[in-house]
């Protein structure tokens, strides 16, 4: 498809946070020209008047557990433990392949609506998960999440193999679930697997100060520093979560280029605290932010995570001027796709792939125009997205949605499993 | 007008957060039926297939200055002195009536996008606000700003006196704007008309710790303190912010039956603090909330509100069980409506004022249905919002505005002010 937007104002986030005005084209899956109105020959299958509204490149949201959608305000205000033993752990056990499926397509829709055009995914089935997002158009990159319980280091290495052969829109990349989850020997293969492929690796890290007292003391190391130890990192990598990181583990970050992924809506629902961010963007650390998986949160959406990455450092610091939500607009995108390792997704150039997304800049909470790019972080809402476009593809516009399946079938089916498994 | 909504899901809140189906019926300015189905011989307007969705009532927003919407994303990112002083106080000089006029009916729009039924306003020139709310059918309960810069005891009296012998969509209450902007002196004239018109006071309090610092070197008392020994809450009444109230504080509030309204989102963003609304849970205080004005959020939404009271609870008290989320729906509606006065506002029943909103049940944030009530604290989002009806008048339906003026008329008034004023 050849789509022409004109009448637009376009942040870039090539360079910095400044906005132009002009069009931008998209032919196939990328954007072959920004600029001042010209002509051309081309064929156009749309031309969209954006009528003075604002294309900018999606969101990535660079943390989730999409299948955990059922689970969406099951169990709301209860302790962590109590909350994972009783609550979360049981049920998932009951899941079939193609309840994940389902979930994570009801987890694709809500996405959309808050302008996400790629996902950094960690959940049961990895292969599942890939079709559920080819299906829907979703950009995905996978995590592995291995750990004692699932998914073996050689169906690691399969998913690894064989979802990276598969559509261009999805891709996998070694993780495990966590240090207090994996045995020594399990995480010394994976790191095996991570030299063999010169792989990156991802996992939850340092989330709670209770995590970090138990590698501590398994170990006499904190859990960055037991993964640098059986060089988890050689290859580079990150964390998830990162609330609890000593100063050493920092400097593992910055030396080793690994990324951290915050995840702050997550963090404040459970309760965790809130992560170091200055201190993260002092030391020259590649940011990005994820919304964590709808149990713990409940809503997948990036606006109220970039206002919280924002706010809670103002709070943590007792500095109003703590973490300018212009760096926040970056860490929500370019520093997404650095840590998913989408070079070719992270802003709007040209040549790059098309996932862009349309903010209506006529809504009460976007109005007056001062500095739209902060006001996205500071007021922003799923009511402003107009349109989400992935590779190419629009997927979502003016609350409709085009994923190839009707939304009404995707909530009756995680309706009536949510029912029975309550 | 009589209007019927039928099919419906009903979230009265009249005795807790049980939601029932059937049908409600508005005559008027109010309610005349909640039930199942039943004949009736009713000539009606509108018949409306609420299909399954959710009734609530309105959102309650219990403290904001309307009028500052011009200011938005003018100077984000930036310490709270720098920004009150060279960012704010030079610009609110400038403003005539018709700006904050159009500046509060920018507000309004936003209000109703979020299902905001009711504000608790103070700010410049209040006849002209009472004004604007009235024009655009918004339930305004204003409160005095007095202090030593700007209005008056006697212009306060005149306002308290004109203002609430107007339309019974809005009111006028005593307040001041902070103990650090008024004399004693002032504060003691204000006393004497709350006691001539056994009226409650409001007024900004305890904010941050250099203003109750501030109060403590001059007068040895608090602000909570100092306002109760002058006599000011005699008859009621309440504070807004309220992050650093010592235990004698809160005892006051108890005593006095003096209502907290809380502006997490203001204190998150002016890294104020977090307040220790556990405890005000606690000391059986009622609590509200609101969102400040849109030069310190900068939006003006009770769903970002409502998780940060929630959210930002859990993190202080380290707990993720702090502050349940049906707790913090009853601060943002009837919590709010007992601080206004609004008693005939609080909940959905027979002979209440029909101050209505739709929350659509099928948009994937909501989905699946597992505790909706605490969902709508955890998820909720101004997309959700498919209706706001105020004073048994619908203001905002499906994207579309209905408050007597064009939305594009407002957007370029404000626009040319804050091109002028930046």
């Amino acid at each position: 498809m050849n789509i022409r937007f004109y009448n637009a104002r376009i942040l870039s986030l090539e360079n910095d946070t400044s906005i132009t005005g002009g069009e931008l084209w998209v032919q196939g899956d990328r954007i072959s020209y920004i600029g001042k109105q010209k002509d051309n020959d081309i064929k156009w299958d749309r031309q969209i008047d954006v009528e003075s509204d604002l294309l900018m490149p999606g969101f990535k949201n660079a943390h989730t557990h999409s299948g955990m959608t059922f689970l969406r305000s099951m169990a709301d205000d209860l302790p962590l433990d109590r909350w994972l033993n009783e609550q979360i752990f049981p049920r998932e056990a009951k899941l079939t392949g193609e309840d994940i499926g389902y979930c994570t397509k009801l987890a694709i829709l809500e996405y959309l609506t808050s302008g996400i055009t790629s996902v950094f995914e960690m959940y049961l089935d990895p292969k599942v998960i890939d079709e559920a997002c080819v299906e829907s158009g979703m950009r995905c990159v996978q995590v592995g999440g291995i750990n004692n319980f699932s998914q073996s280091l050689g169906y690691l290495e399969e998913c690894y193999e064989e979802l990276n052969s598969g559509s261009s829109l999805t891709s996998f990349m070694l993780g495990y679930h966590a240090e207090y989850t994996c045995s020594k020997e399990l995480l010394s293969g994976l790191s095996k697997l991570s030299h063999k492929y010169a792989a990156p690796v991802f996992s939850h890290n340092s989330e709670t100060s209770s995590e970090v007292q138990g590698c501590i003391e398994r170990y006499g190391l904190t859990p960055t520093q037991f993964a640098d130890s059986l060089g988890l990192f050689d290859h580079g990598g990150g964390g998830y979560h990162c609330v609890y990181l000593s100063d050493e583990d920092v400097e593992i970050f910055r030396k080793r280029k690994l990324s951290i992924v915050l995840n702050p809506g997550s963090n404040t629902k459970l309760a965790s605290g809130i992560a170091d961010i200055r201190h993260f963007l002092d030391a020259g650390i590649n940011l990005a932010i994820g919304t964590d998986g709808p149990a713990s949160n409940n809503c997948l959406d990036m606006f109220r995570e970039m206002f919280l990455v924002t706010g809670l450092s103002k709070l943590r610091e007792k500095d109003a001027s703590a973490v300018d939500a212009a760096d926040v607009l970056i860490m929500a995108t370019k520093g997404g796709a650095k840590a998913m390792g989408l070079f070719d997704c992270d802003c709007l150039a040209e040549g790059k792939k098309a996932d862009i997304i349309r903010i209506s800049l006529k809504d009460p909470n976007m109005q007056p125009l001062n500095n739209i790019a902060k006001n996205i972080v500071y007021s922003g809402s799923k009511m402003n997205v107009k349109m989400t476009m992935i590779d190419g593809v629009i997927r979502y516009e003016d609350g409709k949605f085009f994923i190839g399946q009707d939304p009404d079938e995707i909530f009756s089916y995680v309706q009536a499993l949510a029912d029975r498994l309550r």
